[in-house]
């Protein structure tokens, strides 16, 4: 099953894909499913004569738009950790989004007004989207405790991401982490992911390409040992890492500007995909 | 006026400290309130022939249990800057902590399993919580942002802390992050906390103590320069940072052990309370 969140009449409404067309659900939003313990197959399985609308007309949301958590892995694939200034841990990197800078596939990717030229770079990387939390969940256990998968990008403000020791701000700024189109359960792609080649493009051309095989933590693994320390919990969100390739890496460095388009493809779940703007004057 | 947070019959009850009592104002919780505009001190104010409790017997919880964000600031005091391993940025340090790791005033703090024998540190901070968000707030106007004060001990899984070169998982164990006792209301105290002091105490032995006047950025500051970035929302919770004086960075260190208390008090604000205990067999 193939979900998707938009928006009609101003609420968030949840749909399934059939081929070109969405089929309503409802306005239940895919946290409160998770939250109550829905199975997401059953759940969209269920429901005769619900109404379809094509595809081509919605305004997609992220899959989810208030994740209790959104917890994003640095450093998990060792070709990018390379490539950066930093030594391969051999723990999780771990820092958190906010949903404030969550943005949907298709929605503009804001490059911000305080950044200088060379700002915004981009992240293709896999979105772990659990079904069930848990604490100290065993690394055999772990999959079972996975809703789905969908794509993301998490665009970064360098020079934000390096003004102090902490990545936090250059990772959060609104408008930069983009989610979806689709939320893909689990059952329709590999245990865990794995085999899938991921590949990120700017205005056309491959920038990064890796396979999910290269993770340094596999999404077992990050479940695993996250919950030693973080009660997960359903609807929470685990950002996978990013493959070599980033901009601000190049030499000499690929930023993103405005008109540019990015488009993040993970084979088997979709390709997703986003202009850049410029920030509003304010 | 001084809100609290209690549980009562399963619930998230609020009241308002009148003495050694407190009056019961509903089950709406502060986040909601915030959210939709409420006046904290008008809706405290009204109500006649609402129920009081002796305060000793309440079960309190965090004044905000799920704050939409929970945005720490890292290396804010000169003093701490200088006794960590960094130089200190002229950027606020950021980081986020999550809802899972809060627990209330008088909740044990958790050392958690996997830590060493030296694992769990204090640092005693403010936490300021907002009453109306925004994005590209003036700093002369930040100050009307905010909502009240409160109370945090954030405390530090050290050896998690630096296991990478993110702080953010050694900051999110679950039961570390101690919120409270009250939200002092904004008109209690002096604009932007300036001149109060901050002592933390462990087992009644002063082991920080700084002036509100030394945070390296203030609470306008923060709240201006954070939202250059990311949208702020009514419920948000920015905690201060932390002076000199940490455990970690002694010589023995002086990290808590179970059966330890932890008190971390601000002038005119309250004093925060908590006993270390291990975290149980899983």
């Amino acid at each position: 099953m193939r979900l998707v969140s938009f928006e009609r009449d101003g609420k968030a409404t949840l749909g399934v894909r059939e081929g070109d067309a969405v089929r309503v659900l409802g306005e239940e939003t895919l946290e409160s499913l998770l939250a109550r313990g829905a199975n997401l197959v059953d759940y969209a399985s269920s429901g005769a004569n619900q109404q379809r609308i094509a595809a081509s007309e919605l305004k997609l949301l992220p899959p989810l738009q208030r994740p209790p958590k959104i917890i994003c892995v640095g450093l998990n694939f060792a070709d990018h950790t390379s490539e950066s200034q930093y030594k391969q841990p051999d723990y999780p990197t771990l820092f958190f989004r906010v949903a404030t800078s969550l943005i949907a596939h298709e929605q503009p990717m804001i490059r911000p007004a305080v950044s200088d030229s060379e700002g915004l770079d981009f992240e293709g990387e896999i979105a772990v989207v659990l079904g069930k939390g848990g604490r100290h969940i065993r690394k055999e256990d772990a999959l079972s405790h996975v809703a789905g998968y969908s794509v993301f990008n998490d665009g970064s403000v360098r020079e934000y991401q390096f003004k102090t020791p902490q990545w936090t701000v250059g990772k959060n700024f609104d408008g930069t982490g983009a989610f979806g189109p689709d939320l893909v359960t689990a059952d329709e792609l590999p245990p865990g992911v794995k085999g899938l080649r991921l590949e990120t493009r700017l205005n056309g051309e491959v920038v990064q390409s890796a396979s999910t095989d290269d993770m340094v933590f596999d999404v077992a693994s990050l479940i695993s040992v996250i919950s030693e320390a973080i009660t997960l919990e359903a609807g929470d969100v685990i950002v996978s890492g990013t493959p070599a390739g980033i901009g601000w890496a190049r030499n000499p460095k690929l930023l993103m500007k405005a008109g540019d388009v990015c488009e993040v493809s993970v084979e088997k779940i979709g390709t997703l995909r986003n202009m850049i703007a410029d920030e509003a004057a304010h």
